[in-house]
This record gives C-alpha cells, structure tokens and sequence, in this order.
C-alpha cells in the first residue's frame, strides 16, 4: 500500500503541474481563477487521473500522452462537485468553506461551467497529436462527454430521490452508477484509448473503473456516517441531513420496524438534526445491520473490479490497478 | 430580407431535427430532459447555427457536414441562457417562466451542465469523420472549448461591473467581447474549419462573427430598453433593475450632469423599481443622446463585420452573411 501511496503523490504532482497551465493562478479576471483552484488546490487524492496514468501503462502506452486527459478528468471531478456542493447547499469541502460559500452562488455556478470548459481545452490544445492520433483524441473526447451526460442524469435521480417516499436498491444502484461510476469508468477506458488498447481491453478497463467506482461510492456512504470528521473535510451526516438516499439508508428503511422507520425519517432531510439525532441514526441503521451490509456489498464491487483485470497478463501495472481498488475499500476517508 | 428570413427558418428547421436526436424530449429522467428542451423550443432566431452553416458553405463546403456543429452551437448557447438566468435572477425568457423559476435552481444548474455536455457529444459523436478529417474536428472542438472560457470569463466581468462605481467604455467593450462576441466569432469560424478554409479565411470569418456579435450586443443593450415588451419576450429595462452596465448606461453616466447621475444610479440595480422609473431612466438616457450613440457604435460595428467579408469572392453566400449582419442591426428584438 505505500507504493501506492506514493504513486498517487506522483500522480498528484504530474497532474497539478499541468494544472497550473491550464488554470492559472494568475489568470484574469483573478477572482475567477482564484475560485476555480480553490477545491483542488485543497487537496483531493487524485485517483481519476491515477487512473487515466495506470490504463494508459497498463495496455503499453507512455504515461506522458496522458496526462492532460488526467489532469482534464480531475478538472471535471471539480466541476461536478462545485456544482454539487450548491444543490446540496453544502458548506464545507476539503475542510475549506464551498466555492458558494466563499464567493458567492453566482461566480460558483460560472466557475464549475469554466472548469469544465478547461476540460475539453486541456485535452484538445495539449494532447500531441503528433503523438496520439487525431482519432484516439475524439474517441477520448466522446467519452468524456458522454460520461458528463451521464453524470447529469444521475444527479437529477439523486435529488429526485431525496424526495421519494420509497427507493429500492436497484434504484439506488442506477444513481451511482450513473453519478459515480461512469467517471471511473471513462477514465480507466480513456487511459486505455490513449495508450493503444484494443477493444476489448478498453471494455475491460472500463469494467473495472465501474465497478471500483460504484464500490467507490458505496463505501463513501458508509464513510459520510462513521468516518473522523477532520480527516472527512465536511461534517458527519450531511447525507442524513440533506435526506440522500444511501445505500444504508435504504437498506434501514427497508429492514426497519415501524417506529424505527419513523425515527429514521424524522431525521431524514432535517438540515437543522443535531448531532446526537444524526448519531442516534448512526446507531440505529448499525443495528439494523445497514452499515455492514453497505461494507459487504462494496466488498463484493471490488472484487469484481479486480477480476475485469484478470485476463491481461500478469505486470507491475496490473498490479497497481488492484492495490488501488483494494485502497478504494480500505480508505478512511 | 425576406431572403434571409425564410433561410433562418430553414437553418432553424435542420438544427431542431438534429437536436431532437441529440437531446430528445422522451429521454430520461424526463425532468431533465424537459427542463433541457424548454428554451431551446421557445424559440430563438438560431443566428449562430446560421453562421456556422452559412460559413461553411461560403468557402466551399457541404452544409450538411456542419449540421452538428451548428446545432451544437445552439445548445452551447441554450446553456449559457440558463445559467445566466439564475444568476441575473431573470424570471422570463422568451416569453416563458425561466428554467429555474420552472424548475427550480438545483435543477437549473444540472440542465446547463447537461446541455453543454451535449455541445461535445453533438460534434464528437455525429460529425462524420470519414467526410471531415478528426484533425478538422479537434480544431472545431478546441475552437468550441477557448469560446466557452472566454464567455464565463466575459460572464464574471459581467457580474463585477455590476457592482462598480465607473466602468469605462474600454472595459465594456472587453466584456461583451469575451461575453457575446467569442461565440459568434467561434461560430464563423466553426463553419469555416468544417468546409475546408484556409488558416487566413478561418481568421477573416472569425473577424466577421466577431464585429456582427460585438453590434449584435450593443444592439441587445438598446431593444432591452426600447423594444416591445411582448416582441421581447422579458421586462423591458430588467438591465437597470439588474444595474447591468450597457454601454447605454456607460455613456450616460459619463456624460450626466451630478443630478442627473444620482437619478440613474437611484434606479440602476434597484430590483424593484416601478415601470415609471424605468421609463424615466430611460428618458434621461435618451436625452442624453446615449441611445443614438449605442446606434451609431453597433452601426460601425456591423459595417466593419461586412469589411471583413470584403476579401471572399463575391457569392450569394457571402452575401448571405451580409444580409445577416445587416438583420443584427435592424432586428427588433
């Protein structure tokens, strides 16, 4: 796990520097680019772009070739949360007030769009062609805008089903896939394209993104209730508070007797539950055995995530991919 | 003019076939995809797709090879509308409820992002690239992306002007370029990379789009003032309320006596000033001469939009473009 660990620093660095071209701090009108940086610069372990690097290696491509669509695909990550954070009216991010917070809902809203402007900038001003054919460039390109789409329908669900009586589990699974694991899977699938891949191997490596990446969001379920609140970057809860249904959540409602269901729902979007309330939830949905079983079926994701790599021969690369789908089960935060 | 006005219609009719495809109205979640289409069926003249198509044909290509793009051009703009509204707080548009007045503003947010996701999937996806090379595309999708930036660069100047005490003709003249005239300019020259242009056609069409969408502004400035309210499809005078500073305002306060100034700067930014007020401003500027002056400003602009035409061989497309320019001017609303 510590080479992973300072692998994804390396990652981190690559990926930052070029950031620094793309969105510079210095840029004008400043109030927007100071905005812009505020949420990566606030940290962020990178592991979009780590993936983009690592498919990109894995299939035999040269990493360099991929890094603006790393970078690109952090960039995107950003815009979505920037956006996120003022639907969900979320204060705290990266242990860091919101863009919205600090500057305001208006430049919030133009920063995200800007962000994601620089993402399609990044891939198409800096990805030499000379190197990466025309052709790989716009199969990336409509990857990622598909991706995007993609993600839109799955917020419009997830705030959707803030307000729905009942959610099944198949229901929520269609959310997160759609709000969480299609970027994992873009990235694993556009490092694939970048380095040459098949494709078969790019269906492969998108496999895996997506089931790391819905084992990603479950396990960010679980870690929004029992995760150390500093290490967390926001307050514990928020999900009970904005009434988000969870994989927990909805695994409790389900298992619930009647007056636990009640109690639940009494919290249940209540942005102003205080922390006993939120902890006396916490304790309830962990007796009913919700916690756990969110952490069996995140699990469950991983090792499928791994297994989508089984058929490429044994390497280093391949390696790392697992190290980091089992990082995406064991993290704290 | 009858010419050009059966033309739009005809531009108007292929984009909206396009986009039906691209963004259709029975996708889902529905929510979405109403809210996606509810601006964009209200209307709209499609003044940039004609650009694009019309551009391409001028130097010599297939006007069907640019449909994507066009259409692409229309949602891209569609995005910025929606986004725009809920930071102006505008409530109509087009004679309609804006998108987060309908929808509210979460939902808002999520239709913009999603709409300028589909910009990228629009030309990645149907731009045929056994006719127009990927080098083509990649050039028309980085032209796409730098227009996008320089708009929400142009939309936060925008936004702090609002709260400025002077702002100078210069400066207003670098905002609505960066805010209006990058997409007319990307638009001309969209056109131009698709059918085939010489590097120096694509920079004289760039130079036409921009100047028709510098005059295309200043002239927005003056309907929001004078047009009717019904052609309009908003209040008349929401600039002041909104204390935007239009190159009417501009002028004004440069050229108010101190009386004078404290009556505008009472109204300007005054969300609930009385249609009398607004009138009374509207008065005073005109007294002023800064009405005629934004004319006379949008006229040498438009005239120099047609200049950079003035190198193209004669054609009926080129004058197409002309007449275009011309409508810009003399369009009232």
């Amino acid at each position: 796990m510590s080479r992973l660990i300072s692998q994804l620093a390396e990652t981190a660095e690559k990926v930052n520097q070029f950031i620094d071209e793309v969105v510079g701090l210095e840029s004008e009108p400043t109030l927007l680019y100071q905005a812009a940086r505020h949420i990566i610069d606030a940290g962020g372990k990178r592991l979009r772009p780590y993936l983009v690097l690592k498919s990109c290696r894995l299939v035999g491509g040269r990493e360099e070739d991929a890094v603006p669509t790393a970078a690109a695909l952090e960039l995107l990550h950003t815009f979505t949360l920037i956006h996120d954070d003022i639907i969900d009216e979320d204060e705290k991010r990266r242990g860091l007030p919101t863009v919205h917070i600090e500057w305001g809902m208006p430049t919030a809203i133009v920063t995200g769009d800007l962000l994601f402007a620089k993402v399609y900038e990044a891939i198409t001003k800096f990805t030499d062609s000379r190197r990466v054919s025309p052709r790989r460039i716009l199969q990336v390109l409509k990857n990622v805008s598909e991706a995007t789409v993609t993600i839109c329908e799955g917020q419009i669900l997830d705030m959707l089903f803030e307000r729905k009586e009942t959610v099944s589990e198949d229901q929520y699974f269609r959310m997160i896939r759609a709000k969480t694991a299609a970027l994992f899977e873009a990235s694993a699938r556009c490092g694939g394209i970048l380095g040459g891949a098949k494709k078969r191997e790019v269906e492969r490596l998108g496999r895996y993104g997506h089931y790391a990446g819905t084992g990603f969001q479950v396990i960010d379920d679980v870690l929004g209730l029992t995760a150390d609140e500093k290490a967390l970057g926001k307050p514990v809860g928020s999900d009970i508070r904005e009434g988000k249904r969870t994989l927990i959540i909805v695994h409790a409602l389900k298992h619930a007797s009647e007056s636990q269901r009640k109690k639940i729902l009494e919290t249940l979007g209540n942005r102003s539950a205080s922390p006993e309330q939120i902890q006396e939830v916490v304790g309830l949905v962990g007796s009913l055995g919700s916690i756990s079983y969110a952490e069996e079926k995140a699990k469950k994701y991983i090792e499928k995530s791994k297994k989508a790599l089984a058929s490429f021969p044994a390497s280093e690369d391949r390696e790392d991919l697992i190290s980091l789908a089992d990082l995406v089960f064991a993290r704290k935060y």
